[in-house]
């Protein structure tokens, strides 16, 4: 058993169906996931007890609406606290939580709802695809005219040369996050594929074809984080935060020593591994942030999974599946679930915090312990990993 | 004398010149303003020291350049760090620096960079209006076609009919704006106006003038925050931010009680204040929010410097000009010094900082103890209030 100390404590959490939402705005889409987080916490009176909110929130061209903050926080019932909004490009939500954590044990804010949204299917995928561009280097990149699928190419290429890591081991990756969506009726997609669905899909940028791509969603998530001397006096089932860690790295991969790893990933995870004195091998389960099935692999290396080069083989011997060794993402991962794309930090968290408190139904991970999410922005110029604790 | 506890301590700021500044990318902008900061504090060294950034930045539309904290990191020669975009329109890095103090006073950084920066004037006034635009209501404001002068010129107007506050009055508020400007050699405009200036300036929306509206300028601005007892091994003469408070409202003002004040400005000056235990009349200087030259009275009366109705009296007696009883805006504010959105409040504690250290020259407010900076997004929706002191 693990006695990680608690930094902070999860009381509630709540998300959205990540799916199309056509009709809703983002500040609607966003009020559904507070307002499930609220009712699964009766003793909280949300407008008395929290006393901040940070919103990951990527895009504001997809509605013309930035300061989404303040929108947020009066959609939700909140008006009046102090509400900001972080963008991080798809880490966006990771580092609101992070924010949150600094929040909360600054002693200013003994209670800090932390989420995410992104409001993405009323565009077309050439603006979806423009959008998400932003978050790329510009004069060095987007310029250019690569976008992401091209980036994550160009690292999936330089694993496979430099590892033998394969197209098929890279599908699995898609196929294993299918099936555990399957199981998760919140999930955008929510059917299995088969490894054959994958490989005969159109190449987008090779070797990553369709199936390989995270999803264009609407979605919106949340958790409540507060003090863990307060957690019980408003659960039985806390889930603690045990670990944090965040870390930045250049925009550009033209200026990386390495295609094959993120720094910023190695980093963060050294920081909260070292914060939650647990060491990869404890980790029960995990939530990494798949925008393409290739990045999977790597993550399962930069923490620690497994040994550099071997995250193909993890993949492919099913030890990252339910019933594996170290699930990874179980509730379908941005692959199946869905990537709005400022909504996914905390959605991981919500997963954790199901998982941790036995509400993960058919896709439930037994006896899990510790868990870990990764959230990285862009192509890894941010990352942020938490490690999470059963209440014991 | 004020003994206020201090919360954290500047150790140094940094600021590019305000203006236009062709060719630089918003990273380059940063990376003078970093620049300067590292040098005015030279045992610092930044790449050892600090743990954290956060960052002002309004508009990624400017140049297609999301993800911007870990990019200014890169730029300023600290990528590794966590570095975090925050976005609240206008007042995006006074939430910054609301967000680094957090970070200090958790335990998880000990010194920290908050900044902010927006790279405007190389796109046209209908781009820039525009982008600007996204920081009020979409569907309430946005959409029927009301930009930011016609929402601040509906609060003159309720005003003007409450208070009998008049257009000279208003106007008055540029004339010593301008006059403080003159004489701050890093303001984008330097040069006095007189009332006939702005009385017969151009109506952009009534009672609202074209010399009543503050500039599109390029700029970026910095400051580095530690805790109080580190703060001496750094400098003989820090600055003790000793209160701060942010504070939330509605989006759309159609959703408010008021129009003649802000809420946001008035809880997180409440909250301030009791942080601090300060009151309004001790306050010897401050910077305020002078997007349009109107909310500049209105903000007096939210802060408290006179009575609600009184804001117009204030600035015509002079009691807010550079010897009168309370300078505002002895930079040259919003109005004659610029508005780089991002950069703005980070820029009012730059000022601070230099005057609560007697190095801002010309401008130098005597024997000033207490300082206070108000920073608000778009029409109010967000307000970040700092109260600083200097060191005894």
């Amino acid at each position: 058993m693990v006695n990680a100390k608690p930094l902070v404590s999860i009381i509630s959490a709540g998300m959205s169906k990540f799916g199309k939402h056509d009709g809703l705005l983002t500040r609607e889409l966003f009020a559904i996931a507070a307002a499930e987080a609220f009712s699964r916490c009766p003793k909280l009176q949300p407008k008395q007890d929290i006393k901040a909110m940070f919103i990951g929130h990527m895009g504001e061209a997809y509605e013309h609406q930035g300061h989404t903050g303040s929108t947020l926080a009066d959609w939700a019932g909140l008006a009046g606290i102090p509400a900001t909004r972080t963008e991080a490009a798809c880490g966006s939500s990771g580092v609101a939580l992070r924010s949150g954590i600094y929040a909360v044990l600054s002693g200013l804010a003994d209670m800090v709802i932390v989420g995410g949204v992104e409001k993405m299917t009323h565009r077309t995928t050439a603006e979806v695809t423009e959008y998400l561009a932003m978050a790329s280097d510009y004069p060095f990149e987007q310029f250019h005219g690569i976008t992401f699928p091209g980036l994550f190419a160009l690292m999936a290429n330089a694993h496979m040369h430099a590892y033998g890591t394969t197209e098929e081991q890279i599908g699995m990756v898609a196929v294993k996050n299918h099936y555990h969506g399957s199981l998760n009726p919140k999930a955008h997609m929510q059917k299995e594929i088969t490894l054959q669905n994958v490989m005969g899909s159109k190449y987008v940028a090779w070797p990553l074809k369709l199936y390989d791509c995270s999803l264009i969603t609407d979605g919106a998530s949340c958790i409540i984080i507060t003090k863990p001397e307060l957690a019980k006096k408003y659960t039985d089932q806390p889930v603690h935060i045990v670990g944090t860690g965040q870390a930045s790295d250049t925009i550009g991969l033209y200026e990386r020593k390495t295609l094959t790893s993120l720094q910023s990933t190695k980093l963060a995870a050294k920081t909260a591994y070292e914060m939650a004195g647990v060491t990869p091998d404890q980790i029960n389960l995990a939530e990494v942030h798949d925008c393409f099935t290739f990045a999977e692999i790597m993550h399962y290396e930069d923490l620690g999974f497994c040994k550099e080069g071997e995250g193909g083989k993890l993949v492919e011997r099913g030890e990252t599946r339910l019933g594996g060794h170290i699930p990874v993402n179980t509730s379908g991962g941005l692959k199946s679930k869905g990537h709005p794309v400022g909504a996914t930090g905390t959605a991981q968290a919500y997963e954790m915090y199901l998982q941790l408190t036995d509400q993960a139904e058919k896709r439930q991970v037994k006896d899990a312990q510790i868990g870990l999410t990764q959230n990285i922005g862009g192509s890894g110029a941010t990352a942020a990993v938490h490690i999470y604790r059963r209440d014991q």
